[in-house]
């Protein structure tokens, strides 16, 4: 019995070919598929907000899904195509980064695929997603012996990753992700941000992010004062920015990649 | 047995792990739930849009279908969360106005969802979509009594939602709709329309929108002038302007919220 | 037994009710059907945007799919339904031309739609995807007698589509589509491209495009200069002009309409 579910992580957008010729693919393949689209709309060749979103959403789906990502500004080069299975999850995707942080996650076994005869051509492509990814995901969904498909790796890709830096007086972090609603997602955890006020009690804090000091903080988007930007520990235990009804993104003209510092007052 | 359809409607865009994560939960409860996307697309926080789309399609799905509906600026308030059920449906959502429409056109019973046993977390959350409204929607897929889920509310919000005016010479609507061609659509119905022109036979019709006046009223798109505003009683029975394979916002500089008067000539 | 997967492309972007709408009739009429979303997203009224992006994706799906595709300003008129036959597909669409370029690439049998008790109504409608065309569509797939929907169809539209112009030293052609990427696709095929090679064998090839020369040909983006525009065959077999990991149609200043002119240096 294989694996029904199978969610779709592109950069492709939904006004082309491309999403349904990987749908088509799968279907042909596997008419039992469910295909879920996790998202198509990321920013074009954004492997960064590629594996957040990937983060953000892998653990909320039924166990045995099997998660195709290709956001593949290498394609049709050298590079690997990746299988990874955790206990839980496949992820399929080139071996470019993309998947790196859900294998770190996940602490899943990392596998180089090598399914050719599973694959639609045997000859260069440029579109590996609907020639050789969809095909290797809907066999597998299938519940074809995953030796049929690929190899232990020796090695992966790893995406670089922003990590916080934390000194007695405060930390210092980034801005990884902004979302529809220009919510500023950050990489300080609740942990880190828990622990960091309680070896400092009685102490407030305040987030500096680019010339802007924010010191109110809320617990969600409606506690918050009106017309103001304030942090909060959102729904995936990562302090973000926001403004009530409003886009902190436009209000604080900030964006992914810019640095945050929270502080001791 | 259960309902197995579940549609979604939010204003969440399809760029985020947001949507993917509802999908998630759902198909973690019901892995049979089948989940058709309304709209996702609609602007921030606007629950006068949301509610208008509803109204115009929910009719058209099987009966039973349960409708997941997320527009909430007030999430993590003390507001209550709703479930409505009419004889052929089912809409859960926020307790802030956007179901009241369709609450009333199907003349509902209105329940307050009671089932912290079903939610993902008993804590406050910012993200009650994913945490509390997808498993109560999933578990009533599956069948579970009503009972489990919910009580009757004593109360609950009403969206405003603007009324035409009518005297004997003129009726005074207003738009509430903006469709992606840039139709645009009034609160003006087909039997609104009838009637005042039925009581003033042999006269025309203007429509005063703006600082425009309309006098070209067309069956069909393609039956109207080319180049030139129209207006029309569209497939939902609603009076609207549009102007043939063109944007009728654009050419008029009209949005929802607009006023217009229908006028005898 | 009928066809289960319905696979749809319109014009009607994701935000409206429109989409919502069709697939809520397909489901009352067969809640068996598997709908997938071809695209919604494509330019405002493009029969040539539609057609571009069928051809390129519906082999790709199980054979019996059922194409439901409405691109239709002139809904409303005269003109006819059209059910297109092939030995492996199934077309339902407007009789514009946008399903010209699949019906002579399947050489499909015409059809003309003359179901009129199955419409959701026999009155005249601005929504005949809806009302018409859904509902055809959802009894096909299951099983109906096709003659009870269609009898053959005397004639139908043909869509304009560009042809190249073959000289012994140039072949001229036209930019057809334009993808999300900004990669700009020809009307240029790899037969054409190969045996034009061919018959000038030790020549190298260059393109012009507007004002540009491009002389770099690549296999596939990967392998392709930096910041710079070349073309490769791509993953229809058509010649597209790329740029690596950028947008050509920004870079160039190129869109879909333009002539391109292969040469010989």
């Amino acid at each position: 019995m294989g694996n029904r579910i199978i969610g779709l992580l592109t950069d492709f957008g939904l006004q082309d070919y491309f999403v349904a010729s990987l749908k088509g693919v799968i279907l042909s393949i596997n008419p039992e598929a469910e295909i879920i689209d996790i998202t198509h709309d990321l920013p074009d060749y954004s492997l960064q907000a590629a594996a957040f979103v990937l983060l953000a959403s892998y653990r909320f789906f039924p166990h045995q899904t099997i998660f195709l990502t290709v956001v593949d500004p290498g394609v049709g080069s050298e590079r690997h195509l990746l299988l990874a299975r955790s206990d839980r999850y496949y992820f399929i995707g080139p071996d470019n980064g993309l998947l790196s942080p859900v294998i770190e996650a996940e602490k899943a076994e990392v596998l180089e695929i090598t399914g050719e005869n599973y694959y639609l051509t045997l000859r260069r492509t440029s579109f590996e997603g609907r020639d050789k990814m969809a095909p290797v995901a809907a066999w597998l969904s299938l519940g074809i012996d995953l030796s049929e498909l690929a190899r232990p790796a020796k090695s992966f890709e790893r995406l670089s990753w922003p990590e916080p830096q934390i000194t007695d007086r405060e930390i210092r972090g980034s801005i990884i992700y902004q979302d529809k609603f220009g919510n500023l997602i950050t990489n300080l955890s609740q942990q880190l941000v828990a622990s960091f006020l309680n070896s400092n009690q009685g102490s407030s804090l305040a987030l500096l992010a680019g010339r802007k000091r924010i010191s109110e903080m809320a617990a969600t988007y409606s506690q918050a004062p009106r017309n103001k930007a304030f942090f909060m520990i959102n729904s995936l235990g990562l302090l973000e920015i926001a403004v009530f009804a409003s886009s902190a993104a436009s209000l604080l003209g900030l964006e992914p990649g810019d640095n945050v510092i929270l502080k001791l007052e």
